[in-house]
């Protein structure tokens, strides 16, 4: 594979996984870029990186530069991809792919533009038993998908105390537990169905109205905190939990269940799928294993391993059946197939990734769900939201 | 305590469930009554009991009877259960109460005149770790109550080939797996949070509008059959799976999700309640287990050991930690409470067990359910329903 | 079903349990006896039994009795057992058979003299996947059977002030914990299996050489107690834990490790079946499910559910897929096929319990695991002990 | 940290993942060595490295580069680490360290007169969970240490026609089972309860006397592989399962078992450590879970989350609570450890990695496993052995 020379930027939980990910995948690791020239230095010595970009700019004006990740908060999602892009590098944003949809089809049509690669961050699909799930859907031995079920639950915004950026409307979005978590949710089932949600109703709960921010700075995933931290009141109208009903393209139904305050549940994503034929169940806290059951023989229970998964999947298992792979592994895997695709050309008529369009669809979705909650009625995604796919 | 004499009326799944357990409880069974004096004979036989009733009138007219057990088809709840009463007797009824919140209500009002027991058999809530729970939440050690998700699924109807009279509107009601297994749910909710559900927003989905039945009799549960039965195709209404989003009287929310198509799970009602300071999940194909979520600490999971119940769970065990209980116990324990109630006259004032008041709101709740399905929208229990709890 | 007739002997732990599942079995429990007339008419009262039988002898008086269980101190059953032999009834003894080998050698001969039904309640065998085990390997599906690894621990005893009358060897016997529930586990192997073990080299350990003996009565299972009871150190000599090497009958190989010092393992016995084809595993904490591992495609979890499993073992089934049976039920369907066999006079020839062959043979291997411990070598079971089967 | 240099030398299943370790864990991989310069230059090409070295000498001889990995066969591991010491590199060696005790004693003392970090790569330990168990054991909230039972069981060479290098006696040493997983089960309890084993009991077996090995070359870990493939046969000494009893220094008791084997199990190391106050149990098929037993309240079960655990083994995590960690970080972990500890300094007074003194024990414990299974008895692994320690 060609050597590709690659910068991440945003320092915060998720771009050092990225820099992290993109070594294991023999992807050389430019830089790393912060909120100020200060701290891109600083995380490029914590990180081992050359502190070569104090800024976006710097990467964007540098040629040798093939592609950049941006792992940087979601108001600045926009603008920046459409940056890179002109720039004529490849691209990969962590999701949500931009605020609205007005700016997520604008991205589409930029990258459709820009002959380079474009993907969004939906590394939960790269759990080698998740590609598994869908290439069993889509050979057939699930049957016709009937029904899914399933939750994405966390606890780190349990407490009132709790704080995050992302809990306030204007930093994160006017959804939050929809869109940091439930997007992975709709985004995983889709991918596996090969079906999309054409249809939603939903019901969204703001547990705490107010929380007591620390004043001052705060990471994300702080956890309890110390209590004799000086706090101030802040109003909160993003959703801490809720339900999602949901119609798809081919018939099925379903539903969602988000929560960020589901205490001892630390990041826990669960689906059911029901086919005519057979279910599909998986837990994310132990990824390793595919619930496969059955109405008239023994249910199954499938290891993650190679030796036993259907080509695509087996492709994305890097050690043999027993030895764990885990989270940091997706996104390892998401980059080989993102830059292995790139190398190859097959980007542009097969991408092997989660595109800009899906994550499109899921700013589509998002406003749906948003939509309907309001409304406390059902919303068709497709055709209240101008879906062009 | 005094000892009981009880008739069981019904001879499907669940009369010879109640016909063990209430041997098991120590109360004597008099006799069983089938749906024709040859199927009374019949399953006396069968049982070891005395064929002394043919038919459920011979039984009400012998004052030696204190209690009769109902566990026939749905649609003669109503008529049987004010009969009984009537006669004097104390009456177990199995779920739904009723055919209509009409019928339910006005059992209520038979039953607080009669000064007799009557029960609606909600067994689930007799496994001792739903009871534990309930002991939990209102010692407040789980906090207050934010929200639960969670559902009810079985594969027993996952085929078209699949046949049962609960399939049919006219027998078992326009709702069935709703009112079947749905209920069972809402009721153990309910039950553990002692809150009520005060609204709803359904979806329902009839997976298979005809179904083939087996020209001439059919069990219940009968599994996947042999082929090559001669089979009439019929028309099916009543639900196959659905979510369903609920608004709580102390304001929590939450949804469930209930199916009788999903392969490989059997009879698994799974729930995870979220406090503010704990939550409490639990599967009915581990009973024996309870998960405590916890967010500053590790997740706890409590074994159903009486040695570390509270005493109103601990009540529920008869063997020690590790030596399992299971479906059977959990009927043996609803009928000690009831018959206990009974003897120490505590019915009236306490009683220890579903009541037909929590009978009626499950029927009012599996209507408003079908109104919110049809109309698409949310529907307010109490308001639309006329709760009068 | 011809109405039988029992009593059972011991009001202990064990003693209500044979009198709950006889009543489910449909078997006519006559009285229960104690260790005094006193206690006799004690137990009866609590069990809802007629207080008639004072004492063993006045049951082997009775005519109209044809079974009697004996639930009572080991030191006891030798001599019991001979006598209900030989007053011409069936017998259902609890395990261990007898103290020594030349007593259960003794009645090995008397059983089979008196042309009576003789069981060892060995009632784990009983749950219905542990038959469906057996079904399995002997119908060749496991492949050939190469070894075994497993235990069975608990945790009542682990503390210094856990006390009960079996940790005196001159009650209970000189081995305690592989006597007591490494014999379950030795039994079921063997059972599954169809192989004997003919070697053993033991390893074991009294963890609290001495203990704090609560001065004046103290329950079995009686937990941690009250700290302030009045106690005296007593020698205990029987171990608390060890494990035992194993060779079987056709080459296999193995280990069991028993413990009744292990926190929070409150009644747990685990085993997995090696064989050539596939493994299976097995939890008495999660009875429900059989672990069916395939080296070359996906494992198996088979639920238990009469509708999956083959004739035996579904025979043993109650209620359908999901709805749990557990380990009350395992002694309903040893007594079902107890009397069963009795009605159908099958017992003689193809007895489908655990016979006091069985029994004998439990009890040589345990006085080969005591020598075998004493002397640290391996000893040979059939050689050392006179197996005469 | 200062920038490290460092060569691997293997390129079968284990060098390579040395390799994506050492670049997760920011050490510069200067090259990857083969069994010969062609295989050098490919295994370079193929992992993006560049092809500098085409032997160890060229390594040794460079003094840019500070240590060296060793994923060698067995054989060459004594004479490649000394030589590694010798030239004043650091050198982490796979496991077993020698092929006898009286190679690793003398690599112990090389090592010590090295003034150079140098570990066995035990990197099992560095599951967080693991040093978690550790530092609970340390800290005393376990009680004392009473026993311990467990077993690593894999399938891989379930059938007779599976081979590998390892199952010959002159290429892996005459242990096999054992030797490859079996020590790190034993080095995994050892490093947890912080006693040496002093003597143990061993029971071994070759399930195939005879294997069919394919002629020409063959992988590790192929799986069934194709049936037409050209075999021979090969006898085989090494043992494909077997039990071993233990004695621990402070008096603690337990048994492993061992199995290659094992139809369904991949890799799955388990054990369950009794305290006298807590029970530890843990199965590297779920390594993110921590099984704490207890017998007067619930049980509990810790999640790997960095915010839950002791600061020891939060240091072990790069990801937060829910985002599971799995093999491949074990492998960044020690590194990070070990890296980190020539960084400051500290791994000659007080090395957080497992030593060439732990290798030499284990080594010694398999002579003894070996000599106590040849003789049918137990050996006492210090006073036979010669241990130093």
């Amino acid at each position: 594979m060609k050597e590709f020379r690659t910068v991440v930027v945003g320092t915060g939980f998720i771009g050092p996984v990225h820099v992290e990910a993109l070594r294991r995948a023999g992807v050389t690791v430019a830089g790393i870029v912060g909120s100020s020239p200060e701290k891109s230095t600083e995380a490029s010595k914590a990180l081992g990186l050359p502190a070569t970009y104090p800024t976006l700019e710097s990467v964007l004006n540098d040629p040798t530069i093939d592609a950049v990740h941006l792992a940087t908060p979601n108001r600045l999602h926009f603008e920046q991809a459409a940056a890179v892009l002109r720039s004529g590098k490849h691209v990969v944003c962590e999701k949500p792919l931009a605020m609205t949809s007005r700016q997520s089809a604008e991205l589409v049509e930029i990258a459709a533009a820009s002959g380079r690669a474009a993907a969004v961050a939906y590394n939960i699909r790269f759990y080698p038993l998740c590609h598994e799930a869908a290439a069993r859907v889509a050979g057939g031995s699930v049957g016709e998908f009937l029904h899914v079920s399933g939750s994405y639950v966390q606890d780190w915004l349990l407490c009132k105390t709790d704080f995050n950026w992302r809990v306030l409307a204007e930093d994160g979005g006017e959804l939050r537990a929809v869109a940091d978590i439930g997007t992975h949710w709709l985004d995983l089932i889709q991918f596996i169905t090969g079906q999309r949600v054409v249809a939603v109703c939903a019901d969204l709960r703001t547990v705490y109205p107010q929380r007591e921010r620390p004043i001052g700075n705060v990471e994300t995933f702080s956890g309890s905190g110390s209590s004799d931290i000086p706090r101030e009141s802040v109003q909160v109208t993003t959703e801490d939990c809720g339900s999602v009903m949901l119609k798809f393209s081919g018939g099925a139904n379903g539903c969602m269940w988000v929560s960020q305050t589901t205490a001892g549940r630390k990041n826990c994503l669960r689906f059911e799928i029901g086919g005519t034929e057979q279910c599909l169940a998986w837990n994310s806290q132990s990824p390793n294993e595919l619930f496969i059951g059955q109405r008239d023989c023994a249910n199954e229970s499938l290891i993650r391993d190679p030796a036993l998964l259907q080509p695509q999947s087996a492709a994305l298992c890097n050690y043999p059946g027993g030895h764990n792979e885990g989270f940091p592994d997706t996104f390892k895997q998401l980059f080989r197939c993102f830059y292995g695709s790139i190398a190859d050309q097959s980007f542009a008529t097969d991408p092997p990734f989660p595109t800009f369009a899906d994550g499109h669809h899921e700013v589509l979705l998002c406003e749906a769900i948003l939509t309907s909650h309001r409304k406390r009625t059902w919303v068709d995604v497709a055709k209240d939201q101008g879906d062009h796919q």
